[in-house]
Order: C-alpha cells, then structure tokens, then sequence
C-alpha cells in the first residue's frame, strides 16, 4: 500500500520498448513503458490491453484505419485485434493489461522483452 | 476501439462520489470520479482498486496510517483493507477495479451508488 509516483518511476525508465511493472492488482498489471519509432504488428488472443498516454503523442495503427493519442487519452486495443504502436517521438505511456500476456504476442522479434522487471 | 480524452469525460461530471465508467478491459472497470469530503469506512472482500490522481490531491485513510496523494500518484488499496478516501478540495480520480465490484462493499450508506452510468 504504498502510493507511487509516475513522474519518478519514469525517471528511472531508459531505453525504449521495455514495460516496467509498477503496480498489480486483481491479476493485472500496471506497467510503464517509453517508446519510440515503429513496434511490430502483433496481437494478443486473450488479453485487452490499455494504453494511456503520459506524455507525448503516438499512433496506434490498425489494418484498417490508425487512432492519433496524445496526453490524457487512453485507447484500449481488445483481444485479437492487430495492432501496431508507432511513435515519431519519444512517447511516456501506461498500460494495465493481465499480468499473464505476452508482450508482442506469439510473434518473435528482438522486441520481445518476456521478463519485466519490477521498479 | 475508440480513445478516450480524460479531460472530456471529467468536464462531463457533475457532483461528487459518482462513479463513470469510462472503460473496460478483461473484466475490469475503468472509471472516473470527482469527490470532495470524507467518504465512509469501507473495504472490499475480493478486489483490489487502484486510484489515480488526475487533478488535486487526497488523503486515503487505514485504520493505522494514511497516504497523502496528488497529481500523477497513484495508490492500490488491497481486498480485505479498510479505508476512507478524504479530500480538502474537489479531487478527479481515476479507477481501476474489477467490473463486479460494489461501490463501498458491503456498507450501506446515502452515498451508495449501484448502477454506474456509462459516458
């Protein structure tokens, strides 16, 4: 029960592309994660996953159509929905998602971070 | 599949200690609250709930110590844990918690809502 602070758990965030767990509950996680550039198209078979953007702006890109996110806006991406992040700068976001997915889902790529770690 | 503008949504709400929801996600909540005041001594037998801060700050009290929290803190009341949410000033909260979830558990009170609304 303790209270933490967004602003000082990403100071302690570098490089881009690699959640850090900050919180869990009910099963899910609350993780933080900076990114910048494209991500790969993936999706996720039995998890929503929720992105909130802190700071920054990106693009969720989708098959058919793409959401601009800037500050205060979150989009959450349903189960088996192809998706794909895409950021021209540096992005600050937050996402609550099961403690049990996988990052990129079943695809392989040197994105692929399986064990976060906690700060 | 649709963002959502935090800022447009707390702009929509009026009064204090009502939950909107705002969002859902395996199974989860996400909701929106303004309150001002002392809430009632509550806790919830099976889900932990999460509190943002969007704008101003409160104090969650334990029967044992309190948590002050402010903007971009946040805090993750466990099942089981006894607390009252208390705010000098009109505070905006974000929720995370399961969709099952009563208000303040099992504790009958006027400020009791069951059904939350959807915006």
């Amino acid at each position: 029960m303790n209270k933490v602070n967004l602003a000082e758990k990403l100071a302690m965030i570098g490089g881009h592309w690699t959640p850090r767990i900050v919180g869990e509950l009910n099963g899910q996680h609350v993780n933080l994660v900076k990114f910048q550039g494209e991500f790969v198209w993936h999706d996720h078979g039995d998890e929503d996953e929720l992105f909130l953007v802190l700071k920054g702006g990106f693009r969720m890109e989708f098959r058919d159509r793409s959401v601009e996110l800037t500050v205060g806006a979150f989009l959450i991406v349903p189960k088996g929905v192809e998706h794909r992040p895409v950021a021209i700068e540096e992005v600050e976001v937050m996402r609550f998602e099961p403690a049990a997915i996988q990052y990129i889902g079943e695809v392989d790529s040197p994105m692929t971070v399986r064990n976060w770690e906690r700060i």
